[in-house]
């Protein structure tokens, strides 16, 4: 018998950043239309705002495909500060020229099943009964400790790196295979697999998870940040093959991109 | 054997208000072609009466995302008021500004499994035919006496949180697992364990279900309301482990707002 | 063994009126841009062509939601005279103003499951071999008698309820369970069951069954009326719990609205 | 044993006309924005091509629904010719008042199931070993006589029918019921019963078959024609309870359309 | 027991050219309105552009049906030059009057099935444990002289023939049939009759594989390449009689077009 059965299933999940990723078009006929000193002046007037927005842990792309020519990355400190980008972006001329076509709301998310283990297993020896104030209060602690100490990985920098990929996915449930049903061991277990592979790309590959259950159309994004962007593909090819990939990961739209420091980069005629 | 079994299948169900959910996108290239003195001019046009529809039991809110930039949610008596609202929003000059992207159409519901599990099996001891006058007669007694009970909660004033969540959902009906085809006491037990993991976060989130089966493409519309938009994450991904939700849940889009008082806090420009 | 086994698996089937269902959004910038002189005259020019429709038998829906503004339901005699409906509409200068988001092309039809499991039987046990002139003479003239009894029904009056739901739906056809790999007689079972639940409505609701294969991306077309809207909810949830509907049926759009009777309702500003 | 195992499992197809059926959608305001004597222009300046297209094997329909108005189809002796038609109506100004919205690329087939057990048979009893230079000349020889004897079916002239429904369609290819892993007896054993429906309708309903793996996105169309289009149904309907097409036919959009021999029929207001 | 069992299950993977499709529609209405002079004068403007990327690598089709009316494929060293395609392009007039529809970003992959199995099982048997620096210094060594041999494969020209087939594909990770889990052997018994069924092929067709995981919405992409395009519907119907296309392959959109010089070929009036 599995020692954690009878006990929560979900497992202790920290929160930190809201992130917003917009993906865009450029209305290149209407912007083509405008003379040279009209664009000049948007793209002007648009510089001081984006460059404060990119001060505050923004980043812009040059999307490669027909998925969009630009997007936007933004880490805030709650959804409050995310609604004032897209108020701020609205406000600016060149908003008009550029069409919005997807977009991903999260939260950077650490989901801590390790830990989880470790404590529902002790507090299940010791007879704590699930959601009683002896439970929660041992759980809050244990949050508030992990959350202080990995305050840096909850609300990142944006990473320096040249590409991004972007991805949303789902963890699978089928009518034979399904993550949500798997005791939390076996989720752990394979979680942990997981993560093996990811710590041998460590130096090459910056990863950031958040969590979209009740933001957006997918359980979780997936931002990867390198210099190389075949990098990309072998890591995920290779967890591709990790069982909780194989069995339970289900995806959306892939995002490639190259950063770019100004969008007079990609306005400029 | 089921106590149940050869019963009728469906759970009693208290219908309230009807609702409404519309999703639009802001045209920005052709409001801003307008001069400040129209844009005010039209921004005035519409106060009144969209402040007189948030009297009567409407809300907006500013989406995040690239669904839409603004939701419009109506609570009213009937189906009837819900045309009246959208042959008045119609009529309004800012109409032509807002792009209608997607909407929702539904009622909101009571579904009374435990009552159902009593009440038929009370019947069924009792050698009560189903559908005979004396069946239906005693429902209906029943679903009156609940209806009058429940009224606050089948006619809801707008909850007053700051953020809302807005997701459609199925039941699933998969070759295997089938939730149409499982015994109501097997419902009902599902249904409870999942209404506990709502009990525990009452404090923090108010939830209104409203049916949609015959109105629109999934069966169930659920709002979320919340202060905090983080409790909405955590509310879903605990009840995603539950059996009902891990097995039987099929999601549509998700949808997330700060409320908004008046349009022109996201039309000035 | 079934005694049906070894004879045709497709029930007779009666065809009647041609249907068709046109959906439409307002293209209400254009339609407000013109003055309101203009507005009339083109409202008045359609008030004919669209009264004789309505007297031949189509009607106008208010749509509730984004999936069109008006819904016009047209029964004719055959799809000649839907084409001639088509080709009538787009000479109109409404029409400008009218974008046709959706539509349905199906026939009013009866599947005869009783009389097909009696006839079927009969010629059976008579050694009738199937498809030779005999059967065929036997099923044509059982055909005909019941076409001539059910003339009403093939060729329906537009009901006069307030309110209208319409979808589209298929039988499933999983890789186990598979609707078109059942025996006659069990179709036919499941089938009565469905049709008993719909007769306990029968003075609330009035259901017209079209046919699509071969005309449109579904199999069948579903119309229900009714003057209080709730009791579709209340049917079709009722219904999906029986065996034919919960494990063999899958559903696409549903649209919603009320009756109106000119399009000035709709269009005057 | 099967006697056809470790043979080949493809087929003998053999291939005739290149076919592209192309749906549009008329652009009515701009159509009815010029101005009487425009419009006859482009309409008469369009006659001549068409007319010549007409004659060269293509056939202009009305199409019933919101999917297009108009649809043109178009046999021809290869790829290359169907590419100079499109680019010929490029070139047309009445292309500037159609809008493409659908289209299907393939090439007239002859799928032959019985030669192929038959001759794969024959040469497996001779041990000729499979794509033996012996093996290539047996089946090219064979080949070269089918084409010869078919070919009229093969560059099928347009039938003269009042009435079109065209759609695409898959083998399915499940997790367990795959038509691709059916022993060739078996699919050729399947695709006979399905032809002995086919022929009862022989004399009302004339079927080209055409093969698109590799040209677009599902693996056949079907053509069907006749004069009236409820054969279509009742037809497709029949098929559906065959064992070919009950688990292993996928299906797409139905497109259902009338004859139309000039533009102007449609495009007179 | 698997000898490979406990070894990595990815195969060694050879990366090579960066890939970019790109699908066109024209404007035709927004072309035809310009005058023949700047219509030459923009087409002018393209063709040194234009030329210079086809000698860098680059080749145009027109294509067949409604998915676009051309499309440009691009071989690059890497993803900055393509890029830089990107951002060229934008600067054109001309591509104002091209509407992306489409895209597909991947990197020319050769999967070195065979290798891994010879590789892995000597390592294995030599107990090189997995991912120590030994083992990665073999592979190292091993995957650069494979580079170095297959040079021309990883980075090809384009190739000459008039017609060519691309559509991209994933490897079916279903319930129960679930390819990311096959033992390397199989899968690479799988791949190698595969290549059986194209090493046939070879005269007439040639084929290019890129990688797309991490890049866009599926796994390959596929360039077929040949003067007849008849053979691509023989090579791919043939092949999906394989188990590893029969089983494993799930296939998007296909496209097919026809070679072109210039853009003037297809723009001319």
């Amino acid at each position: 018998m599995d020692k954690l059965e009878g006990l929560p299933a979900v497992p202790l999940t920290l929160e930190g950043a809201g992130v917003l990723h917009q993906m865009f078009r450029v209305r290149w006929p209407a912007w083509r239309a405008l003379s040279a000193a009209e664009r000049e002046a948007i793209v002007d007037a648009a510089a001081a705002p984006l460059g404060a927005m990119e001060k505050a842990g923004s980043a812009m792309f040059s999307l490669l495909g027909h998925k969009g020519d630009v997007m936007l990355v933004h880490f805030r400190k709650d959804f409050d500060a995310l609604i004032e980008i897209e108020h701020c972006l609205a406000r600016l001329r060149v908003w008009d020229y550029l069409e919005l076509t997807s977009s991903y709301v999260s939260v950077v998310e650490l989901g801590l099943y390790e830990s989880s283990v470790r404590l529902y297993g002790s507090m299940g020896e010791r007879k704590v009964a699930p959601h009683s104030p002896e439970w929660d209060a041992e759980i809050a602690e244990n949050m508030q400790r992990q959350r202080a100490a990995m305050q840096p990985r909850l609300f990142p920098e944006m990473p320096p790196h040249r590409f991004i990929c972007f991805y949303p996915m789902d963890r699978r449930r089928g009518e034979e295979k399904n993550w949500y049903q798997l005791p939390m061991t076996e989720r752990q277990r394979q979680m942990q697999e997981h993560g093996e592979v990811g710590r041998r790309y460590a130096g090459t590959v910056k990863q950031i998870i958040s969590g979209s259950i009740g933001f957006d159309d997918w359980e979780w994004g997936v931002d990867l940040f390198a210099d190389d962007p075949l990098v990309f593909k072998r890591l995920i090819y290779e967890m591709r093959f990790d069982e909780v990939s194989a069995v339970y990961a289900l995806f959306g739209s892939f995002y490639i991109g190259r950063r770019i420091s100004r969008l007079a980069e990609l306005l400029s005629l």
